[in-house]
């Protein structure tokens, strides 16, 4: 394994992996704070934060951020999700250096100047309407409100319109002060990059900063609920959450093992009895989501408002079946899949940057390929098979749906059935 | 270069290019056949078709098409466009061999089993309904429609919901005896790959079947129109067309350079105008879409009804002053993103793979990279602007709008201010 990491006396962590035959490299900083940071009166800021990155610093105005990047033709980009802010660029190999400064600068040195803030509030208003009118989208958020009522890690990402339309130049700073310091974020690189330049120019970039002390985030705590909104759609937008383990739990891999095998690809049962055998819907996937002190199995299938319910049924009967039976070549599919989507992932610069950043962001450290492979393959039938069972036996579950519901569609009817 | 083209007796075309260091491939077959081959009372059943290959075959059931790859670890799928249906796998390298075998079956032995059919058809028009939930996607649909009216090629790929319910089995097969000829096909396939053992399986595979004697389809005939729908969205969803270059031009380079410039990333004339400075979006962009024998030149904005019309005029306002005044800088820096987006695209088999389909398709051989580059830096400032000044003088354009509507707006209105 080619992969080094060193860390800065200020604790900012650097992950490099080095691809060869590769000319283009991925580049990037993952700052540990995201929606779960904030108040309840910030819902928002973080996201609004990472906007602002783009508009402007001491050493350079929003055009020539952009364009720093862009002469060279590469492409700089960036998220937010509930615990981490990613700003991440990708560049041909002789640009990473340039990259990299603009990377650090965007991060360290906005300079929220207050026109800009208007502008962008603007922006991030039109972002909120853009998801609002994509059902499938806004449909999750509601999904991870009411599997986490009231706390943090239920709030959306982008925010209320109404917090958004608030935020003030000192809220954005005082945001920044708090939670950017260099002991939360991790560098990582990957493709054609020289490791030791990158810890020089990182040194030189973040080296002065100082640690910071940001107290810890609310838990998150998994609550049944649901919300169902009538809508003249043409679909009804159905989505369900069980809880499952964080991402440092021993049951992460047994958990997205059974995810693939109930409805990760196109020979799980799900796709195979919803959308293969019934017809009723043209999307269907389980996922498993993990956050570092919980995390979530969903689905989401689109159907017509009069299959809705009849669809639901059907995936607290296929849950129930899989705890019985779940096969030995379905789990042993299900193991393939994740072990080549995790080497196909490796020949990408940008997917195998973000993996080192996550890796390095939890575990201090990257385990190599034989490492997760053995542990995917110690998941065996039975541990999928009592995963399921955990899942019915405890009946715990939220859910939300989008457009028109044709007959009564409850969480206490879907545990009705499990129980039945 | 590694790429290595082969033709079958029967015209079917294979392209492979092998590349070192990668575990993994992508292979799949790109079809000549698309929405722009069907009569209008078949509008849809090219995309059927390409549900149908994965209903089972002479040789396989539904379950077993999936269960062949994902055994394996590998990803199947497919698309349909107005020009080509492709269906492709990506699997690890010693599974290709499997991959093309499940790939030619589907495409080959297809057995349109009744029930199966009747299955399909309310996947389909799930599929259809998702599309209609999607203002984003939906409009563009209604922009093509207006572009190239009461023509093949302005039609949708899903087909209207009336038809779909319609296709029978026998519509199928004839759809697929006319198109479906190894003359129209081409066999694509990158990284880790041995181009003689494709070569020798594909004449196994494919070698018996017959050319094809297709009529030449209906030209396309780009026409100014307007669809504005009003509906209580958060975003009106804004799309607007213009005559491009078909991709044989001379001026598809032109035309894309021209199209980074004005609308392809973060520091082009319409992000800056609309987002940057004036906070008036989230999403806008331009792109340069090329088929045998036209093309356009699309835009995207999503904003608020009382902004929209404001917005058409400012990007009526950009294009004149595009053809006045694109400096040598930003021609340097779309040329730069061209190219550099070529090179990084070149390090994945599944994009790489995609690329040798499309280059064999139209030119019947790969042209090298130095040549792309070389055609990509003999576009000059003044081609730019010359064709951005074609745009103005020729005043061709469609618009479809979708959304709530503030104010009014027309074709005509914006056309009077392209003239002012």
């Amino acid at each position: 394994m080619s992969v080094k990491i060193n860390r800065l006396s200020n604790g900012m962590r650097i992950v490099t992996e080095n691809m060869p035959g590769m000319k283009s490299a991925s580049i990037g900083v993952w700052v540990n704070v995201g929606g779960r940071h904030e108040l309840e009166s910030q819902n928002g800021i973080a996201h609004f934060l990472e906007h602002m990155a783009f508009k402007g610093t001491k050493r350079r105005s929003a055009l020539q951020i952009a364009e720093a990047i862009e002469d060279v033709g590469g492409y700089i980009n960036a998220y937010t999700s509930r615990e981490m802010t990613a700003y991440y660029a990708r560049v041909l190999e002789n640009d990473v250096e340039l990259a990299l400064d603009v990377i650090g600068d965007i991060i360290l040195n906005p300079i929220f100047d207050p026109n800009e803030i208007e502008v962008e509030r603007g922006v991030i208003l039109q972002e909120i309407g853009q998801s609002l009118d994509t059902p499938d989208d806004i449909v999750f958020d509601w999904l991870q409100e009411v599997s986490y009522p009231d706390q943090p890690l239920g709030r959306t990402i982008l925010g209320p319109a109404d917090k958004v339309s608030k935020f003030s130049r000192d809220d954005l700073s005082g945001f920044v002060k708090e939670n950017y310091t260099p002991d939360q974020m991790v560098l990582s690189a990957a493709g054609s990059v020289d490791h030791n330049a990158i810890v020089a120019q990182a040194e030189v970039l973040f080296g002065d900063r100082k640690p910071g002390n940001r107290p810890a985030f609310v838990p998150g705590t998994f609550s049944n609920g649901e919300r169902l909104e009538n809508k003249d759609l043409e679909q009804a937008h159905f989505t369900l959450a069980f809880e499952g383990p964080n991402y440092k739990s021993p049951d992460i891999y047994t958990a997205q093992i059974f995810s693939t095998a109930f409805g990760g690809g196109m020979s799980s049962r799900l796709f195979q009895e919803v959308r293969e055998k019934r017809g009723l819907c043209y999307t269907i996937f389980s996922s498993a989501g993990a956050y570092s002190d919980t995390g979530t199995l969903t689905l989401y299938a689109g159907t017509s408002g009069d299959q809705v319910a009849g669809l639901a049924e059907i995936t607290m009967d296929e849950l129930k079946r899989a705890a019985d039976d779940m096969s030995d070549e379905e789990v042993a599919r299900a193991r393939a899949q994740m072990k080549a989507g995790l080497l196909m992932g490796l020949e990408s610069p940008a997917s195998r940057a973000e993996r080192l950043a996550r890796m390095v962001a939890i575990w201090d450290r990257v385990p190599d390929l034989d490492e997760v492979i053995a542990r995917v393959d110690d998941v065996s039938t039975a541990m999928v098979r009592d995963f399921a069972g955990g899942l019915v036996q405890s009946q715990a579950m939220a859910m939300a749906v989008y457009g028109p519901l044709g007959s009564s569609l409850s969480v206490g009817d879907l545990q009705a059935r499990l129980a039945a």
